[in-house]
């Protein structure tokens, strides 16, 4: 039933950052195939923050490898938290959801999952399940199984504790519960960002203090975004959204530096082995090229190969940038009636054109393009809005047509 | 009802190393005078060392004090964490009590309280009672109200941190349920030794966060014990119980050191006022005759009068210290048969006769003493053990009778 563990292991640790330790998950998946049962590989998600991109996806694609290989992936849905939010009130990063709200973002969160993952092999808990029936003996048990030093160990705590900036004590439950969440799954592997390794071992430490073997940390690097500087978050604005339509994300790939080129390649498309390598290449010897391959592979996988031509198509109609000039005039014009501006006019009024009847003849020459495409019908009126017109090769203008 | 603010706040004040803030206690005598409704004043205690010393007492007593001003006195029993132990098994301060261990303890804890306490105007309480029944939402909303910086500011935890000797995170919550307490109880005041003063302060905390009116920390100074150095504890052995008989605790207070006199009689005994500096000042010129008051008071505190009169009248026959020579010879002997030695063969032996008759002699003229007490038996026979034989008023022997 599974692949042999050396073609499994070689699949997981594709584009991986690390995974702690290694060996571990070998004698795992060993054990996996002896006994024909699948490991149960798992990934937390905030429910107040649903909008995935496709840095997320990094790690979804990740599990949806796990599940090709015969694995179970349970997403643990962070609902208990999300329901108590930061108490404290300091971490805005903490709001407090209503059910409802959990609710929506969770059906969101579905909907943008199931465009990669299997629903077959995954299933979705809330850890309020485990989590809200603790008592404060309970408590004790689990907070006796950490010390203090080794959670001002973690980063950001080290940096805040140093520049004396507080760190409220609930702060220090939090890691612990996501720990204590490994523990109720009896979770074989959990997946996280470079920023999760300490929490994610934190729930080696609560596991094993509970009797269990410990999961195996797989940790994924974090995908810088679209200003190819950093990491890729919606509060940057440097983002891809899973679910953005076709032609936003060909754009937004379109638009990133060369430079990241590489990363992406090898991150977010679904390039393997030889044609990794080639792509890789190319993009050293053409990016642009490289780019619109990626771009079309990126779109393809979050929506479909025809989605992605159309997308490809639309870019190229409306981004043709090498040819319009930097010195494009800008002209205001007011339209003459309800029915929106005479495409004539348009170009007399923005002094494309000497009048309206030469206006007439380069439409007929097909020498006029509106946004990139050539205009054939000469009685075309233009609604209130911006517009790219072109005239011949040469000559533009940025038509701003007021309500 | 209640006396004037001033003479309570006089009665109060006397002993104490510090009331923080003074001028809140003022604010509540006031406004308990007024409506007529007695303070509630709050001691925890804990039921895993139910062996109360002199050094406790001097709180006690600093709570009988509060109800003879007409206010009522908490003890809140920390059963809780009794019942949970230390999870962590590093902290052996924290043993795990069985439910009958606790009843138990105390039931012990109580017979000492009465010595001193009123009963009609003292509450028990068990903090399980609200402990128990908290879940993790409760303690995450409770842990936000404190930070990880100041927890480190108490003097334990912050040497330990400093040492890299581990705190488990546990042991940040012990504090923070200790003072939940006092917002479980909407405590007026709280006692405390200056060991408390942390922990007492974070009770203020929790009460304004849960928007209570803090209470006022009354710090009672640590008593030092017998020894004259380290504070009275009982792992010292330098301590004096309760629950003493009357004749031990009349002796270990004779045995203390006279620098320790000036702080023993403000703290332990019932002096006040011209009386208190009347002792004081017999402390500095007759020590012994102070001591010997001090023995006597504090005998008859935890006793009566009568049990204390007796208790001298012991201690001197036993302790005529200062007749009793340095050097006196230690002699062994074998008594002639099963009824232990006679007492002129114990003279005679011991070379404080030169023979049996002299040594009948001797008793008849009564100026032969066992043990301070004069013989008047000459037929008295020592069993095995030790004694101190006395001719006269300068011929000593301290006698060993093998069994």
């Amino acid at each position: 039933m599974f692949l042999p563990v050396d073609e499994q292991l070689d699949r997981i640790r594709q584009g991986a950052e690390k995974i702690v330790p290694e060996a571990e998950l070998v004698a795992k998946l060993e054990r996996s195939a002896k006994e024909n049962r699948p490991l149960i590989i798992k990934q937390g998600f905030d429910p107040t923050r649903p909008d995935l991109h496709i840095g997320h996806g990094v790690s979804i694609h990740k599990l949806r490898t796990f599940q090709d290989l015969g694995h179970r992936v349970v997403f643990v849905m962070g609902d208990f938290t999300a329901r108590v939010g930061d108490p404290s009130g300091r971490d805005e990063t903490r709001p407090m959801l209503s059910e409802e709200e959990i609710e929506s973002n969770l059906a969101t969160y579905e909907e943008q999952l199931f465009r990669i993952l299997d629903p077959e092999t995954t299933e979705i808990r809330r850890n309020s399940e485990w989590l809200a029936p603790l008592q404060l003996a309970d408590i004790l048990r689990l907070t006796s199984q950490y010390t203090v030093a080794r959670m001002l160990e973690r980063d950001d705590f080290a940096e805040r504790h140093r520049d004396g900036r507080a760190i409220s004590i609930v702060e220090f439950l939090y890691p612990m519960m996501q720990g204590y969440d490994s523990v109720a799954l009896r979770a074989d592997v959990e997946l996280g960002g470079t920023d999760q390794l300490f929490n994610l071992l934190l729930g080696r430490t609560l596991q094993e203090r509970a009797g269990q073997e410990p999961q195996v940390c797989l940790i994924m690097p974090l995908l810088r975004g679209t200003d190819g500087r950093r990491k890729m978050s919606k509060s940057y604005d440097n983002y891809i959204g899973i679910s953005m339509e076709a032609e936003e994300v060909f754009g937004r790939v379109m638009s990133i530096p060369d430079a990241l080129l590489d990363e992406w390649l090898s991150l977010t498309s679904s390039a393997r082995g030889d044609e990794l390598a080639r792509r890789r290449a190319q993009a050293g010897t053409d990016p642009l090229a490289a780019k619109r391959w990626l771009a079309g592979d990126i779109t393809a996988r979050y929506h479909d190969a025809e989605a992605a031509r159309r997308a490809r198509e639309a870019f190229d109609r409306l981004h043709r940038r090498r040819e319009i000039p930097e010195d494009v005039p800008e002209v205001a014009l007011s339209p003459g009636g309800p029915e929106g501006m005479w495409i004539a006019h348009v170009l007399r009024d923005s002094g494309l054109a000497h009048s309206s009847s030469e206006a007439g003849r380069l439409i007929r020459q097909g020498a006029v393009r509106v946004d990139g495409e050539v205009i054939a019908d000469r009685d075309l009126r233009l609604a209130p809005g911006e517009y790219l017109v072109q005239r011949g090769k040469r000559k533009f203008a940025r038509i701003s047509i007021r309500s």
